[in-house]
């Protein structure tokens, strides 16, 4: 599973330096090397996976329950952390920039850097509702996907 | 656990509309009135919880888990997707509006609206190292609270 050229794997293998938070079987956690603030951390499978695709559906839920007491920790570390944010990018068009699933974990205060902008506008109910029935019938490809 | 005026509880109870593309008895999911993109989801539990600090750790599994699907069914929609971004916002101080925790789910595309700026600067093995044993002592922190 292990994918040549992948710095998290090479993180995994202990081939390359990280600032480790976290390890069991199935996941590893560490310092970002280009922290949003102190102490952003990134959850990582130890298995190669690029995204939510491939990523097996319970090493996907060890990646959440570490990122979630991560979270907490954050506000019990020292660290200046008012709030968290987890972000998860999964592909080239949500901002994935290296091609091993990642959590990311971000400790948050007031009057930090970090920014999130889009056009955000209320939608109309008949619009919403034409859209979440595209959404089951992605759902539904999957479960037949699965079947 | 509802706690009163919260909209997100109102949905629950189905006195708020909302456009739902997931129920279980623990967790529903339903497009954000104010869409990212078409199909931006929020998943949400039924108990009415604010962040991280007060989701039961088997809620929050169930939370993620219906995102993951919704990441890979939103794929398989029909609807413009490239890539997707899940996103939790714990506190205000990490852009939460809405008080009752909730998992975003965004489908991307390649030039659409949605922005995430940060002062992104690699950072000192030293510096890591010392922010990585303080996360390390706020997971201690809660492992003593636990026991
Ligand atoms: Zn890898
Ligand atoms: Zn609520």
């Amino acid at each position: 599973m292990a994918s040549d050229g992948c710095v998290f794997c090479a993180i995994v293998r202990g081939e390359a330096d990280a600032s480790i938070v976290h390890e069991d079987e199935s996941v590893i956690a560490f310092m970002d090397l280009r922290p949003v603030n102190p102490g952003h951390a990134l959850v990582v499978p130890r298995a190669h996976a690029e995204g939510l695709e491939d990523l097996q559906e319970d090493i996907g839920v060890q990646v959440w329950t570490v990122a979630h007491r991560l979270g907490r920790a954050l506000r019990r570390s020292g660290l200046r952390c008012e709030g968290v944010n987890l972000l998860l990018a999964d592909g080239e068009a949500a901002f994935q920039e290296v091609f091993h699933v990642h959590l990311h974990v971000i400790p948050r205060f007031a009057g930090d850097a970090f920014r999130i902008g889009a056009d955000w506008r209320v939608d109309e109910r008949e619009r919403l509702d034409r859209t979440s029935a595209a959404v089951r019938s992605g759902l539904a490809a999957l479960d037949v996907a699965r079947h």
